[in-house]
């Protein structure tokens, strides 16, 4: 695990596709991102008037209306634009794009002259802009603001929202640049960073790297701005009420905001899990921008505290409700933790960012395994209902619900998804690489220009076919196509002659650099039988357990599925695993004989002298993320073993 | 386990033996007692002086003052006199009886001419007496006091602190009486009438008795005594602070006190375990008096409840911090527990009762389970030190304190010790009931009277041989020795003739009706040797794993015995269980070829595709009440099986 992160440099470092230039034609993504498009995005547009995200831009709230403004109420009307921009990249919608027009036209009309755009602090709390870095999510709402901006603008080559932006970028440049009364400042919600890094790309202006990278430098050093700002407004903030043991705490608030020490000396990944992804974005964003191995060896360091010992099996993130956030190494409760949706979504964003710069699979591995199983699991089977955290275990008192107070979850996912291109592939002159195996097609600047079509029942089935169209003829450059750690036994043949894997296997990918030809074809055999999984020892709510995974997909038990609640379940260690078909998921149940503990007849003592009784029974296992669509009951993903 | 309970009528209820009646003289016992009369007593006391419970008694606190009395400052002064009063009983001690008679004194000189004796609302809260019976613990602490001035009267035969409490008692009996300002009220701690009953077996006022009749009969039923007073009080009362959420929670809050139902119509145990072990005292002691047989069936319920459903495997009581108190069934959590000391000793106080209002054994083996376990873990080895929680497990995180904020466990402790007679042994003009198996002598009522000797090395050894000395010869009488129900194989000899078990078991006891003969030796074997105890399969913290149990004694794994933390220990379901000397119990450890999964190298993926690796290692499992006596480390009472 702990290895030294470099590599990938000859063509730089791979850029994640360009939507429309790939094509998703695929059994398993394709009807899913047909729900987000066709349901999602529709009932989240609704959500977004009922509760009055969109009303508010109006700026016609007053004092004693109920409907107060919140703070962060402009990133969830981002986070859709940015969603519904990649839909419409790919599929014309008018409705949906005259929805996207309104939004950005009441946010073009709610910008102040000077190019400040935040209701809150227009309407509610006037004359307060910008003195509560560290609760008020101003720069947290600019920056999914960038997002969407440029989202939108490539999705349609307008520029209605990036200009938008872009006035209000400029301010926060200039107060926060050198010399402005912020000089030094930064969020206490990383996400303005990585959209500063996207905002560059997208106007080739330098100076919003430059910001990003001065914002991150910042971060952690002494005296630590929060402090010192809070000092000079007076008062507590505006989460001082829900944080009244923040003075007292110093450390544990530094630490929750990742402003403990300076980012590239930190060692151990703590705090509010979404704020340190959206952050380690940005840093891995910055550290491939500039060649800058320090901070890419720091973006390692944190990235082996998170997998290593902080990530559960279904790439949540985060144990401890009371921040949001990380835990101690290895504790990772799995009734009462939290991986929040937004966490793991951050943690396919981090990954993606680490796998393009190092061209290493090892962090595409967990990309795949966070996408599969802690994401998808955040929305209903029909994409109307959203977890906020994921439990690997419930005793049947949790479920989905419509919507949330704070509605970070519903609109982060619907982008992830309709954005999936961008993670499936990535590219540089000299190199396609395929991250996911997604069927479609993809079009790569690699070798000049070239079309690869792709082929594949994946997850369901581990046969990957692609078949290569150059448009250059002669021209050499690497197919990269990602081999999962997790397949025992992998084949590869190229036009039907059989290629020895690890002959051509480099950190996780089967590297072929060849002059291609049209119409060759290349064939990946993954094992997708379904395998067993363990945890590390210190991890005390998988101790004495296994878990189920086939290809990418973590399973879990559902007492539905049972007679028993599934805390009665054993899995013996030398049961085979069968499959059979699950509805919900579309793909299969693992199947198993195993054994229960059933509870014993009432009125017998608490303590025995003899042990549980065990009966056989057949243990079924679907795909995590497919739990709690068939009613509320209780689900497991770690399965005691006998 | 859903037994109807009464049973026992011949002779009536049984008494608890007279401390001084009875001579303790046990290897396992007598040191213990030693050290808290030489060393818990002398050290408490220095507690109660320098913390300020004794000094508050002189009335001299004035505002601005920072030792403030406490509400319940009273109570702990009540049972160090309490405990020290039985140590005086049997071994006469002039240092102590002076510091005892300087502590009445100054109760004396505390006490208002009316007869009220509380600081707190003599100095603090002038004018506010009895205005907030739920959290002012005023009726809590005088139930205490008259347990210390019964105890000092029978000790001492003198009345100094008995007539002190009697006014205190018949000011209370005035005010909660028919046409009292109080008329219908009850105390939010119950305690009080537990004490009543005693109060009223020292005078032989029947009165005391109705009083404690009257509070128990009245609670839970409604309009809500708490509630009507919070509304004329007008304050959210002494605690509203401590419980912002009282208004919102109030059927949390009314079971937190056990007053949400009749006490007859409560079916499920809950709320704050000491209020409702003693509450539950008091019932049991009630049905007894009166031969009510309603009242012992609602005991029964809830005995079913507490036992069945609630209690740790050590005897221990409370699972919910928050309210130091129940939780759901069967949520036992080991780490995260709560399981008081205090709790502990309020269930071996309600199981005496029940014990001997039934004859029943299986009242006394939880008894034996709560006192050897739960009870004495509460201290360290040296009598210094003490635990306020005692949790089933620890990552190393927990140790014992010197003292409490909040002290009510170390005199609990102490005058539990202190009084062990009373739950060694109890009779009747019928009967002798050999409850717990201690070496010394009893002298019995039964028969006319007579006196038993014990000779026994229990628990290390199953041993007990009984010889009986009546005094008026040609009395027929019942000698019932109790034979735990974990006692596998037993035997039994009188004269060293012998007595098939199974023909004299009755309830747990071998009971022998005969004409005993100067000298006749009853000989019982228990089966001590080492065994295993598993939980119902609905303790979450119990599944998959086994304890470790010697007669009455459940043993621990300590990390200090191992060269991995405990966590990491396994023990095969067939492997022997040997013992070997254990120095800080005097008593023997368990030890057993065991494994262990020691943690993975540095570096390893925290979710692999192997199990975790195995090695043969050696299982030392010690008594759980000596455990932390050997510096801070992990310790587990429930271990994996393999």
């Amino acid at each position: 695990m702990t290895a030294t992160t470099p590599a990938r440099r000859p063509g730089g470092p791979l850029r994640p596709a360009d939507l429309r230039d790939v094509r998703i034609d695929d059994a398993f993504w394709a009807p899913r991102r047909e729900t987000v498009r066709t349901t999602t995005l529709p009932q989240q547009e609704r959500q977004l008037r009922t509760v009055g995200q969109l009303e508010a831009l109006r700026l016609q709230w007053r004092e004693g209306d109920p409907r107060e403004p919140h703070v962060f109420w402009e990133s969830d009307v981002a986070k859709w634009i940015e969603a519904a921009s990649y839909a419409l990249a790919t599929q014309p919608d008018p409705a949906l794009e005259a929805s996207v027009d309104e939004a950005i036209a009441l946010l073009a009309d709610a910008q102040q002259p000077d190019g400040y755009l935040n209701v809150y602090f227009t309407v509610v709390r006037p004359g307060q802009r910008f003195t509560d870095l560290r609760d008020a999510h101003e720069l947290y709402c600019l920056g999914h603001l960038i997002e969407a901006a440029v989202a939108h603008h490539r999705a349609t080559g307008r520029t209605t929202l990036l200009d938008v932006v872009r006035r209000y970028a400029d301010l926060v440049a200039q107060e926060l640049g050198p010399g402005g009364a912020l000089e030094g400042g930064y969020d206490g919600h990383q996400e303005i960073e990585l959209a500063l890094v996207k905002l560059a790309r997208a106007t080739g202006e330098r100076r919003y790297l430059d910001l990003a990278r001065r914002m991150l430098d910042a971060r952690g050093t002494q005296p630590y701005w929060f402090e010192v700002e809070e000092v000079r407004r007076g008062t507590p903030g505006y989460f001082g009420s829900h944080f009244p043991d923040r003075t007292e705490q110093a450390q544990r608030y530094r630490e929750y905001n990742q402003s403990h020490l300076p980012v590239r000396e930190q060692q151990e990944v703590v705090g509010h899990a979404v704020r340190a992804m959206y952050m380690l974005s940005a840093m891995t964003d910055l550290a491939a921008e500039d060649g800058d191995d320090d901070l890419l060896a720091a973006c390692g360091r944190l990235w082996d505290s998170t997998t290593g010992t902080k990530m559960y099996v279904t790439g949540g993130l985060g144990s401890d409700p009371s921040i949001e956030g990380f835990g101690a190494p290895y504790d990772l409760p799995d009734r009462d933790g939290y991986a929040e949706t937004c966490a793991a979504i951050g943690l396919v964003m981090w990954a993606q960012r680490m796998t393009n710069v190092t061209g290493d699979g090892r962090y595409a591995d967990v990309l795949e395994r966070a996408l599969y199983n802690g994401v998808l699991a955040g929305a209903s089977a029909d994409g109307t209902c959203y977890f906020y955290g994921n439990p690997l275990a419930s005793d049947g008192d949790v479920h989905r619900h419509e919507w949330f107070g704070v509605a970070c979850c519903p609109p982060n996912l619907a982008r992830l998804l309709t954005s999936l291109e961008q993670y499936a592939y990535a590219d540089a002159d000299d190199e396609l690489a395929v991250h996911l195996h997604v069927a479609g097609s993809v079009r790569t600047r690699a070798g000049g220009g070239a079309c690869v079509d792709v082929g594949t029942r994946y997850p369901d089935d581990g046969a990957v076919r692609l078949t290569v169209a150059p448009e250059v003829p002669g021209a050499a450059w690497t197919l990269a196509v990602r081999v999962p750690a997790w397949s025992a036994r992998t084949s590869l043949t190229v036009n039907g002659d059989p290629v020895p894997v690890a002959d051509v296997l480099d950190r996780g990918y089967v590297r072929l650099h060849r002059t291609w030809a049209a119409g060759d074809v290349v064939e990946l055999g993954l094992d997708v039988r379904p395998r067993r999984v363990w945890a590390d020892p210190r991890v005390a709510s998988a101790t004495g357990r296994v878990a189920l995974q086939r290809g990418p997909v973590v399973h879990c038990l559902e007492g539905v599925d049972h007679d028993v609640p599934v805390r009665a379940l054993l899995l013996p260690r030398d049961a085979a695993l069968g499959l059979e078909p699950e509805p919900v998921s579309g793909l299969a149940a693992v199947v198993a004989d195993g054994l229960a503990e059933p509870d014993p007849p009432e009125g017998r003592p608490l303590y025995r002298e003899e042990p549980p009784a065990r009966e056989a029974t057949r243990v079924r296992a679907v795909p995590y993320f497919a739990w709690g669509n068939r009613g509320q009951g209780t689900m497991a993903v770690w399965v005691r073993e006998a």
